[in-house]
């Protein structure tokens, strides 16, 4: 683990005032407020393996209780750092300055789940995917599914603006955000937004919280839109001899005007990859894959499985298999879902991107791409949400060869210049937190940066929120 | 026309200084700057027939332009209206102080339609639908469809979030959204978003301009993203002898897990009103209707319908019909596109908003609407975007007649009260404007208008953009 806390001696001697540990340990019954070095520690990093060092770590189970300590924490200009499940991989939870560690995970209550008005109102510890379960057992659907959503909150998912897999068709965490209570620095509490589907009334506060990072305030509880459920779902993995065959099926798939669920891609280096840890079926003349998912009725889904296949034939595939319904989908789905543990047999480091492009630069990124890890002899794994323009870049490395690690830094800085160039964004669903932190400026212009940082004084004015994170 | 500018005798009389004017006519060449009162007057009102009085008028061509002018507006504190095709319902384009009103309707260029991207570049003053049927020739596909799109700009439709028949399952203006250029008061020109499908990175600055009624910035480009185009589309008009069987199909729907593309209702009253301008083919037994939109594939789609008059069914409908394809749907289309003018044939003037409530609580908006038509002796026409839960609510009245105009008025209090206290919002897709300023307070908290008058000082720390509007 790196250590990038900027924590002073000093301070990290010190931690908190006697008079601070007495507040927190008044607010808190014991348990739920963490002082401990061995008790705190794992509270300082996330997914990304940064890591800094809680002062300490409160577990709130009332809205009351964040807005007490909302209110000492401004008062007293001390960091709040509010997390769920850190699934987080660019270090948007770790305390980049000593301050307190704000865990949502005793409020992790699906509150109501309403089937005439198609919302579910959450606390922001639930896991998405215990929401997706509870609102499917009622005929309902909460499309957004980020890959982490076995393990992810719903709180993390609104403050990174989560997308997933479906987001071609069904979009991403933001289009369901409906309305929201936040705590604000100094414990003003913002109830905005609503329980209606549409809504103009004032500048849009909800979506301005979406996607934060937590540097506005702290969410205590989230409105999301659902839709109906669809009735079915079916699957087509397709297999090509090179990206251009698998680019061109992508094409012809929009031409169709077929609007996908998903539209996966896996390049030749994460097939490599995944035949280490899979029996794969396809023949080894697959060196680009596309994963498509499709929903509808029951009695009209095949004919739509039939247009997709002819779309994706006129490119030509060495290989391609279907599968209709939950059960048949599944081992197509799981060749997908294995890439990220099978990535850490090529190496045991990642610096992993999630870059988007315009939706037509994709094949000039993932050459670009291509051609920067074979410059740098380096195996960068892409794979993503095609559809999106989405490209999940993993610089596999190790990190304890100094040199590997510093190829494997300026393959990323090199990636991103790339994007750039193509118009394309520095993130598409991850978020900016720490990691991406030192690029920003290459994306957003000084006065974009201006406006970020007004807007934020609104919000937090003594800047306590998540300091040092995204913008 | 109701004056509601709040010009002071004096204001009016002087008008631009000299130099001010000198400025204009240095900044333009003639026939784009306006200041004679003939030539004014008609920039000083919209759809929603209030009405104020420009101190001038600007048609720029290029950015560059309106850089100048607000960097010269800003300096002399000087507001500024913009506006394009003004059928703003809500008196959003109103100049209420004395100031210059800006035209965007020579900036009306598509700039880029790109069908690799799935993205459209335009100017503020193209005409909506000229942009839908670009795209559509193009096999592209831009969603939203306000009822004014013949005639509406996306530079308006951006400012005020507009939905739209198709909003149920393809979202509203927000959604479409990928980037945007904005001319900030004191000229700074505001380039933020991109042509990528996703994009988190930094504060959501795109959507907070979106909906903000002009109260931010003045807008010189749009980037929108499109769709593949859906192969076919079919409609379904159905009859229903009251509104509980209507609302009772709306439920069996979405049971059925069918998200359709539109979903209209229309009541009783908004029938009648119907009749006297079509020869309607329903039985007189009808009492509420409901009109669905669906589409898909050519071949697919026609099991989709079966499917949806199959839930229809189960609600007892009294009558339906069912129309494949653009020329067959056109005539259960018209019947809709209608209500508008026939209104006029019920009284001279109306009220008119677009009020929402959760899904749920529709029927109890509907029959309390009822009611309180009926208690203040008024014909109150409801018709508009069920699926939503957006309701245009249309109180008919002779402004003429004190009484009428004050027992409308009275009405319009009732409405926002028993619809706000149904969880509902003062509006779906109009905005706030002039006409529902009034009611802001009821529904926004004083937290919440605070925030967005920070964030406002942070874009506009002189308020001249749009100055008594919408927050």
């Amino acid at each position: 683990m790196s250590h990038t806390a900027n924590v002073t001696a000093e301070e990290a001697v010190h931690g908190l005032s006697a008079a601070q540990r007495r507040f927190l340990e008044g607010l808190l019954p014991e348990g739920d407020r963490l002082f401990s070095a061995e008790e705190t520690l794992v509270f300082g990093t996330d997914a990304s393996r940064k890591c800094g060092t809680p002062l300490a770590v409160v577990r709130p189970t009332t809205e009351a209780q964040v807005v007490e300590l909302l209110r000492w924490a401004d008062a007293e200009r001390l960091p709040v750092y509010p997390r769920a499940r850190a699934t987080n991989v660019v270090g948007g939870c770790v305390p980049q300055r000593p301050g307190i560690v704000l865990s949502t995970l005793r409020m992790a209550r699906i509150i109501d789940i309403d089937e005439h008005d198609f919302v579910a109102v959450v606390q922001p510890g639930v896991i998405t995917a215990d929401l997706q379960r509870a609102v499917e057992a009622r005929g309902l659907f909460y499309p957004p599914d980020p890959a982490s959503q076995n393990i992810s909150s719903i709180g993390g998912n609104v403050a990174t603006c989560a997308g997933g897999m479906r987001a071609v068709r069904y979009g991403v965490t933001r289009d369901y955000v409906l309305g929201l209570r936040a705590v604000l620095p100094g414990g003003e509490v913002l109830a905005t937004g609503s329980r209606c589907h549409k809504n103009v009334v004032g500048l849009d506060l909800v979506r301005l919280l979406v996607g934060s990072e937590g540097t506005l305030g702290c969410l205590t509880e989230v409105t999301l839109k659902l839709l109906p459920l669809p009735e079915a779902t079916a699957s087509l993995l397709a297999g090509f001899s090179d990206l251009g065959a698998a680019m061109d099926a992508v094409r012809n798939v929009f031409a169709a005007g077929i609007l996908p669920v998903a539209l996966e891609f896996m390049g030749p280096e994460v097939l490599d990859c995944a035949a280490l840890l899979n029996d794969v079926p396809w023949p080894k003349t697959v060196r680009a894959a596309l994963l498509f998912r499709l929903d509808g009725s029951r009695a009209a889904l095949p004919l739509e499985v039939d247009r997709l296949a002819a779309a994706v034939r006129d490119a030509a595939p060495v290989w391609s298999a279907v599968g209709v319904g939950r059960d048949e989908e599944e081992p197509l789905w799981t060749i997908r879902r294995s890439i990220n543990p099978a990535s850490f047999l090529v190496k045991p480091d990642k610096m992993s991107d999630d870059v988007t492009v315009p939706r037509g630069r994709l094949r000039e990124a993932l050459e670009g791409i291509r051609a920067i890890a074979e410059a740098r002899s380096l195996t960068i794994l892409t794979f993503g949400h095609v559809g999106d323009g989405n490209i999940h870049v993993n610089i596999m490395h190790d990190a304890s060869v100094t040199e590997e690690r510093e190829h494997a830094l300026a393959a990323k800085g090199e990636v991103t210049d790339l994007i750039l160039s193509l118009g394309g964004t520095l993130s598409g669903e991850h978020g900016v937190g720490l990691t991406k932190a030192p690029y920003v400026h290459r994306q957003l212009s000084k006065l974009e940066r201006g406006l970020m940082a007004q807007v934020k004084a609104a919000f937090d004015p003594h800047g306590i929120m998540n300091p040092g994170k995204a913008y």
